[in-house]
């Protein structure tokens, strides 16, 4: 490895990603995009709105996947940064970088699940570009999105919000995405295909605010690049807290346990696009767990772990294992999976 | 040419874009996507806010040439569309897809490019995104760069306001920036070197806003890709109008146009990135240039034509030779500079 040169790495999510941002990008760029250790920036404007503000290029190979494309990535993935500043999107633009050869077919299919994953999710296409590169300079398509959503008064969600004694709770099963992008890819034929499981959660966040007072959501955190253990350890840091897991309450569907186990991934380094995390005070957890089991997309949400003190050890992520050991659970290091949003 | 297949011309600014856009890509991601015809989209808060919103990728080939680099491009370029609404910047994304291999020096030099053009041009880096993929898959680096402005309540600008009896006024010199770019990309050595003229307009806009009554000042838009025939040509068209030139007043760099004539290409067609037109009210003509005039980034300004009503013609745009005669100026077809932003 060398210290001089870009690695696919830095692009992981993992440390190597957070090491870039933060010895090179941050500095230089400005204090101000520390901020993107939430997924996305708050501004607030004169009139007092407070807006949340989020950028995501896609570069998914390939571009189409089991349940799903890289259209339907690119709205997802932007709203759901907003969902998790407790944002409702108002727009995000489209920016397309296409290599040549591309056909019209292929990019109609795109702009299709595009328009119909924008209506899923209440949002507009309100601005956009295109660049076309010549052949040898990008790989069939790129995009890019970026929104902008209205953060109501009430909330107050941030990474750094985590307290001792609050539950974690996870949206729904692990793992799904990256491993159907994965068996694309590599062309694996599994027994039984995995889907990926790439949505808009803006409905299933305001049910969660319909069910809960605001001020008991702390933390709201999709577990991308990385995977929830890179999520967990980001949020334990930003928090200063200790984050313990049950191993056995983990959702993860049996044909992602079986295909990870096959090519050697652990499911909680994986990446997934239409599932968060939520950190929520105690006594809220039965009504939030209550209120994601009841929406079409939180069927399988489940109280995984808790929050607590970090007291003057490291913040860090355990998982109690069922024989009631504790193991320490790291950021990703390395690359699990190259291009996996 | 092969109506299946997306061409380098795709990218161009020219008819093909245009006809990609209203074709494919706007009847399918909505009709507010249409209004990309201007720069950026407007938003209306609830709280009566109008914000400007908008997006670019930049994919310049090399991502340093004379006078600039792909960083700075990034910054004004989205800069730029924001002010063409007449907007003041407050914040903009930034979006990194990182070709496997640049070294940590390039980067950072882009980087350092792009916080003192952000600082120039008195915005923010709110929030951004770091994507890495494999050698072959982009060229070095691509950047997008979303922008987020406030549009003051007094002023309204779109490329539909152009009135018969207005005035048309240009910044500044045109062509340099896309000379500049080819002649580094292909090693022209060029007797006399070609500066890129990259650089964020907000100052000289609000200079321009001080001077003259705002609602004199009907249409903002800078001419990039497709250079100066291809955005009078949409102004044209937006406004339902036609715009006639004076071939002598429009002011292009001895060495522009030498090197032009060298290479074949039209200085009018030739991509810009640090001037802009403004259709004006004729009464408020002089104060106009003037006060551009009086800014170190606006001292070649020019008055270079005037808008005239359609009648029952199509709009269209017109250049008023020496002898007296009319040529019709039409909107670029074809590819002239690939990948010049």
């Amino acid at each position: 490895m060398s210290d001089d040169t870009i690695l696919l790495a830095h692009g992981s999510g993992g440390k190597l990603m957070h090491e870039l941002i933060e010895k090179t990008i941050a500095p230089l760029v400005g204090g101000a995009i520390l901020s993107t250790l939430d997924d996305a920036a708050e501004i607030v404007l004169d009139g007092a709105s407070r807006l949340a503000f989020t950028t995501d290029s896609y570069v998914v190979n390939p571009i189409i996947f089991p349940g799903g494309d890289i259209g339907r990535l690119a709205v997802s993935g932007t709203v759901n940064d907003l969902a998790m500043k407790g944002a409702r999107p108002i727009a995000i633009s489209l920016a397309l970088i296409i290599e040549e050869g591309l056909t019209i077919g292929e990019l109609t299919r795109i702009l299709e699940s595009i328009a119909r994953t924008a209506r899923e999710a209440g949002v507009e296409v309100a601005t956009g570009d295109t660049k076309v590169v010549e052949r040898g300079s990008a790989d069939r398509l790129f995009i890019n999105t970026a929104g902008l959503g209205v953060i109501p008064p009430e909330r107050s969600v941030s990474g750094a919000n985590a307290r001792p004694g609050d539950v974690v709770i996870v949206s729904g099963t692990l793992g799904d995405h990256g491993l159907a992008v994965m068996s694309e890819r590599e062309g694996l034929g599994l027994s039984i295909p995995v889907e990926s499981d790439v949505r808009p959660l803006t409905g299933l966040v305001e049910a969660l605010f319909a069910a809960v007072p605001a001020e008991h959501v702390h933390v709201l955190r999709d577990p991308t690049r990385g995977g929830l253990a890179t999520t967990l350890n980001e949020i334990a840091a930003q928090s200063g807290v200790t984050i313990v897991l049950d191993d056995e309450s983990i959702p993860v569907r049996e044909e992602v346990r079986g295909a990870c186990e096959v090519l050697g991934f652990d499911p909680l380094y994986v990446a997934n696009e239409g599932k968060f995390v939520a950190v929520v005070s105690p006594e809220s957890a039965d009504a939030a767990l209550a209120a994601l089991r009841a929406h079409p997309d939180g069927e399988e949400a489940a109280l995984i772990g808790e929050v607590e003190d970090a007291g003057s050890r490291k913040p860090a992520v355990f998982v109690r294992t069922s024989l009631g050991s504790r193991r320490f659970l790291s950021m990703l290091t390395g690359e699990q999976l190259p291009r996996i949003c």
